[in-house]
């Protein structure tokens, strides 16, 4: 087979497995023991572990984002955005997807053995939700040592799993990006995935979940729930322009039930080729968790969102009736209410909800304006040293050499910037032989704050020769430090 | 049981059948043999049959549009626009509402017995079209001796009815008005029956639509179905509103596939008693049907609708995501293309597709109004007798005594009206012992167009003591006659 790889594809890639061996607890207060978790990396971790960014997948897809599988005759299901030079660019960052918990694609689900049995889980499997599947990633990240995340990006059910995370884990990541998904499942999003279900229920070859030693799939229960989502992820027009009311291998309509429509048959393509892939129990414990999804907290999305810290791009797709606009601004509207620093892009495409695998060119423009987007919060080291105005001289010379710094802010008693201390106004003491910092600090001290833009900052620091910056809040308070080593760091 | 029948219902009605002696030849080329038709009347035909309306049913609706059945719960399904001082008035309007071919609610389907083999056709049935529907409706009305009817009405798989009426009897309706409908089923209207179709068919009790005699019907498959279409009714507001995310007889999830949300048991409601109502095999021949209703020609819904002679009022719902209001714009279009006259009017609703069986009040303000909008042309007669200058006095009288009218128009010999003779101009050449018609006739003649508004032409009548007035066109060729009495029977 000769594949068609560009050279611009992280090219032939593995997937990995990372096992939880402690007993793991569900947000149900059930326990999951021995999870395995399928995932893959594309990149480098660098040595400050500041460049991972975190790939969450939509309903039924897996750990496999990216690159060629040995013998796979197409690559990872965002090849379009994940890659050498591409907007998630796998030589500037490490980019790690994973696949949920409940999926069928290598991570625990109710396809795995369950251990107290030595069989298949199938129902015995216990109903996760998307917090679940964010704990378990938690535990994946934690494994690399990683400490925040630069990012996490995810479309659809990846988009709630993104919006649990900053939720969750809000310190665990500088930003997010949601894409064409919703704070909360809507009744006819919980309405589809219902009839989806109960098309497996109604198979025979289903039998209560317990086919895994059958011989038989439940086939045409799954195909027929992958056919009606497959018609919720175009849009009325993308099918128009895609099918028309073109026949299929027929000239006339042949007034039977055989399929007259390309429509049709195109469905049937899709919910065929789903069920070699797909497990149906999966696809009842999965479309269940998305049921479940509510940011809410006492009936207010903006209560859920209480704790979010990181910055977000929230992006939706203009065609996209599942996952409408709405459903995204509505997530802006909560996180503004928070003050959190949030903006949003609309896709616009004829594809429907699936224009976010599809779009490569607008995604590209929105993720990369937003990722390399940095402000001095993104980039500013907050573990830092102050000093008071009565302290000695000596005790600022002692943290500098203890500490190899050159500059420490010179606070008040209730932390607010005064002055600033630097290895330059030691001379100052020595020839002026005054032990007390007040005397040789410099009090005309420059600041930035932490909504400030890089390039700004960056230009004001070369003008005036200032290798550091104390950060300070609207109240003069100091919240960190930023080095011109730090910027060089980011735009090298 | 107590019912509560509004004053303003038709009351207790039955379903009356006719049968269709002759073979009748489908669209397919196929016949079929002794067709039943179910059917309801309201209101009494006039003396000149010109009052009927017929109401054309939705997918799965039935003959019975208004009053009550003895013993029923609910009345029939547009009991809010059918009933004596109701828009459509059963004192004015003498309604004709007829199970579609192909149905199970009294006309021949595939659960009617065939002939040939004394079993139910099952799916030895013929594949039927909206147009054989139509059909069949068309011998249904040229029993009652109706030549043309007042209006069509019809909304959703109704409105398509209307719109295959006036391509394929454009002289058997003064008036149209399609309703939340297409002139072309969608790639996405397609997709969803034909995944509605597969549920049926992968029941295993559907038994290749033989389950008639088992015992047994497709429930799940049939149920599923109505479920998937179902959720295409209503909008995704409508569907908030009604349930939002509440639970459904618990306080909180279960973490089980127990139905966790209103939404999921309303569905199952909605289908439960849908496979209660209605045969699965009409299911699959009633979509079919939908799916390739398309009234374009050569690709060119304008050329569909070349012949259309009718007025029409056009309506679509703005929340219908089902039957955008697009495909009702496209409609009116292709209409003016063809310079029919035709309106359009967009009900706002939160309801969705269902809103043309529940949005009473905007329903009654657009149909009235279209409905009691008459043009000279909707009124004038056509069948008239007119006479040439160069004839004589004697033969305007005998006409006049013969025939028992007062005003015959005079016409050069390619028709062009240059002025009238009454009876009154009789006395005149009495008085002058004149006997040719050129001395004695009005030249100074009032006239009208045919798409003048009768309300005008009332006013100008009346103001000039106008007792019939001539109707032609725009090169002054004479098209018909109006009378006061007309105006003031219509008006009455």
């Amino acid at each position: 087979m000769v594949i068609f790889m560009d050279k611009d594809s992280v090219g032939f890639v593995e997937t990995q497995y990372f096992n939880i061996n402690d007993s793991f607890v569900l947000e149900s207060g059930r326990t999951l023991d021995d999870i395995t978790v399928a995932y893959e990396t594309y990149g480098e971790l660098n040595s400050d572990k500041t460049n991972a960014i975190l790939v969450c997948h939509a309903l039924t897809g897996d750990a496999h984002a990216a690159g060629w599988h040995k013998g796979a005759d197409k690559p990872g299901w965002w090849e379009i955005v994940i890659g050498p030079g591409k907007v998630l660019d796998s030589e500037k960052y490490f980019i790690i997807c994973s696949n949920v918990l409940g999926g069928c694609k290598g991570t625990t689900g109710p396809s795995s053995i369950n251990p107290k049995t030595g069989k298949e889980y199938a129902l015995d499997f216990p109903v996760i939700t998307i917090k679940d599947m964010v704990d378990v990633q938690k535990a994946l990240i934690d494994s690399f040592g990683i400490d925040q995340l630069y990012a996490i990006i995810g479309g659809s059910m990846g988009g709630m799993q993104v919006l649990q995370w900053i939720i969750s884990y809000p310190e665990m990541m500088k930003k997010a990006i949601p894409i064409a998904t919703t704070a909360q499942s809507s009744p006819q999003q919980i309405a589809f995935n219902e009839v989806g279900r109960q098309a497996i229920f109604s198979d025979p070859d289903w039998k209560e979940g317990n086919y895994y030693d059958t011989g038989r799939t439940p086939r045409n229960g799954l195909s027929l729930a992958r056919m009606i989502a497959h018609i919720t992820y175009l849009s009325d027009e993308s099918m128009y322009l895609k099918f028309g009311r073109d026949l299929q291998d027929k000239d006339e309509i042949s007034y039977d039930f055989t399929m007259d429509f390309q429509v049709e048959s195109y469905l049937h393509h899709q919910g065929e080729s789903f069920v070699k892939r797909f497990d149906a129990n999966s696809y009842l414990y999965i479309t269940k968790a998305v049921d479940l999804f509510d940011v809410a907290v006492n009936n207010s999305i903006i209560e859920g969102f209480k704790d979010v810290k990181c910055k977000l791009e929230v992006i939706s797709v203009d065609s996209d009736w599942l996952y409408p606009t709405e459903q995204s601004t509505e997530i802006v509207a909560a996180l503004n209410a928070n003050d959190v620093e949030v903006s949003f892009s609309e896709i616009k495409s004829n594809y429907g909800h699936d224009a976010f695998l599809l779009e490569k060119g607008q995604l590209g423009y929105f993720l990369s304006k937003f990722l390399s987007d940095n402000n001095v919060g993104d980039l500013m080291f907050t573990d830092i040293i102050t000093i008071k105005e009565e302290d000695s001289v000596t005790k600022a010379a002692k943290i500098m050499l203890e500490q190899n710094i050159t500059h420490i802010p010179v606070v008040t008693d209730d932390n607010k910037l005064i002055g600033i201390v630097t290895s330059w106004d030691l001379s100052k003491s020595i020839a002026t032989n005054s032990n007390i910092l007040k005397d040789i600090m410099t009090k005309t001290v420059k600041f930035c704050h932490s909504s400030d833009s890089i390039a700004d900052i960056s230009r004001m620091m070369s003008r005036f020769d200032i290798s550091c910056l104390p950060v300070v809040d609207e109240d003069f308070v100091v919240e960190g430090m930023i080095t011109i080593d730090q910027i060089n760091d980011m735009f090298s």
